[in-house]
């Protein structure tokens, strides 16, 4: 399996995280990968967030969350594994998963017809 | 003085909340809303953060802050008067203002100069 490149948790800034965080649907993987506590497919992931979305769009927001220094991927075969990071996150912004947990709910995920961006 | 129409905290969501705060220099106005503790003038906190931004550009991230429930801000005859919403960001979303003052600098909010074409 290989794994796909990530930054070193040191090079994140906060605004960087919560601009990652701050979509309904990051969100809402970062929480379902968080219940996880384990690599788990960000597909099926995504299924039982309800959020409707393409898979391209699954793509995009799995690299944000990556790029972010919120989650490891890696490649196995056909299937992208996603795991939470937990301990480099809680290490560098003590405090922001419990706060997560703790939130309530974003705004509904399913997406308005385009043309609202 | 007249106070500006906020939110109920009760209705913001912990998405619109981060979506307020991932950019750095409504971060560091929140930040410096926070250390102030009291009513203060936008103008003089944003000067105190080293943020070169327009005034229309620190009306809007105040319009922004507000609508997330982050601040109050009241009129003083030509001056905008901003407090942090401390006790409700708290009570809405225990531990991110904590998080937030240990969480280290964002990046550089001084836009660079454009790039030579």
């Amino acid at each position: 399996m290989t794994e796909v490149i990530q930054p070193a948790i040191e090079t994140v800034t906060i605004d960087v995280m919560l601009s990652a965080l701050a979509d309904p649907v990051r969100l809402a993987l970062v929480r379902a990968f968080d219940a996880a506590g384990d690599w788990t497919c960000g597909s099926d992931v995504l299924k039982d967030t309800g959020a409707t979305i393409a898979k391209s769009t699954l793509s995009h927001h799995i690299k944000v969350l990556r790029d972010a220094g919120l989650i490891r991927t890696r490649v196995d075969g056909i299937r992208r594994l996603v795991i939470l990071r937990y301990d480099d996150v809680e290490g560098r912004f003590p405090g922001l998963l419990a706060m997560l947990r703790e939130a309530g709910p974003a705004r509904p995920t399913v997406e308005p017809p385009a043309a609202a961006t």
